[in-house]
């Protein structure tokens, strides 16, 4: 069986959304998704208002996020084909850690404990594939690489690029 | 740089320690460490106490350890000459994970979160050396392994051996 690493935010779960949601709660605009194409995280948010540096370390910020669009149905199916990790850089955010936990046996329940990892550095991993929206995450990684698309990764080349959770179930399924 | 994985429960950490102090609270008898030798871990504990299977689940039970005598000296000198990784799997019980990562910050205040990985199956870790108190961790290790000695463990065969954090510096300082 293949190991397949998949990532969380911006990949299963709609961080660009949450993002959106929290600053138009904290500043009443709505910034649309499409603004914040091709600039690197949170810098298509107005006035520079730096978004990464806040809104992750804000209580429930990554439990109420909404799980991409098909990635629930697409993992559990990947789930029965692949040795699959969530693997989350999210040791940065140390609230994050339970409300990640909680997120998952929420949204993703036939996934166990065994298959989940929280880390700084993904350097750590190894795996035959990894799906990821960072290009950073995926430099590290000795197997095959695909970037999830988010607005903050379109300018990015030299990654095999899958655009959405059918993508993802065209490609490995 | 060489990359290191180290464990944490039984490694740098004395869980053993910690599953003796508490049963004395809770059953009034304190139990040698001597005793727990050569036994699977928790079948040590007089009555048949199934310990494994509930003080890890109690709060403070991981953030109440003391650090394995010279593990702080140690990691610290081992910091600057390997790329060092603490990957502990914390998974199975939710409540250790803000825990021990307060734990890591109070006694080992010079690893960043870069540093920390907290997971299910360490078979998702690579490295070049791993240092563990449990054989299922270093049987899906590629690298070179060192089981660290700990009562459960003294009768299992096929590591390396290193029975204190004098010998882990003399190895690999």
């Amino acid at each position: 069986m293949k190991r397949l690493i998949v990532d969380m935010d911006d990949v299963i779960a709609d961080a660009t959304g949450q993002f959106i949601n929290f600053y138009e709660k904290e500043f009443g605009v709505r910034v649309t998704r499409e603004s914040l194409n091709h600039q690197d995280e949170g810098l298509g948010f107005p006035a520079n208002h730096d978004v990464v540096q806040q809104f992750p370390f804000r209580s429930s910020f990554f439990q109420t996020m909404q799980p991409h669009e098909g990635s629930q149905k697409i993992i559990e199916l990947l789930n029965k084909k692949y040795e699959l990790f969530i693997v989350s850089a999210a040791m940065e955010f140390p609230q994050s850690l339970p409300e990640k936990l909680k997120w998952l046996g929420e949204h993703f329940p036939f996934l166990t404990w065994r298959q989940i990892v929280f880390c700084g550095s993904k350097a750590v991993v190894h795996g035959d594939y990894m799906i990821d929206d960072l290009p950073y995450n995926l430099e590290t990684f000795k197997g095959e690489k695909f970037i999830f698309s988010a607005p903050h990764n379109l300018h990015i080349h030299g990654f095999q690029r899958l655009n959405n959770w059918q993508e993802v179930g065209e490609r490995f399924l």
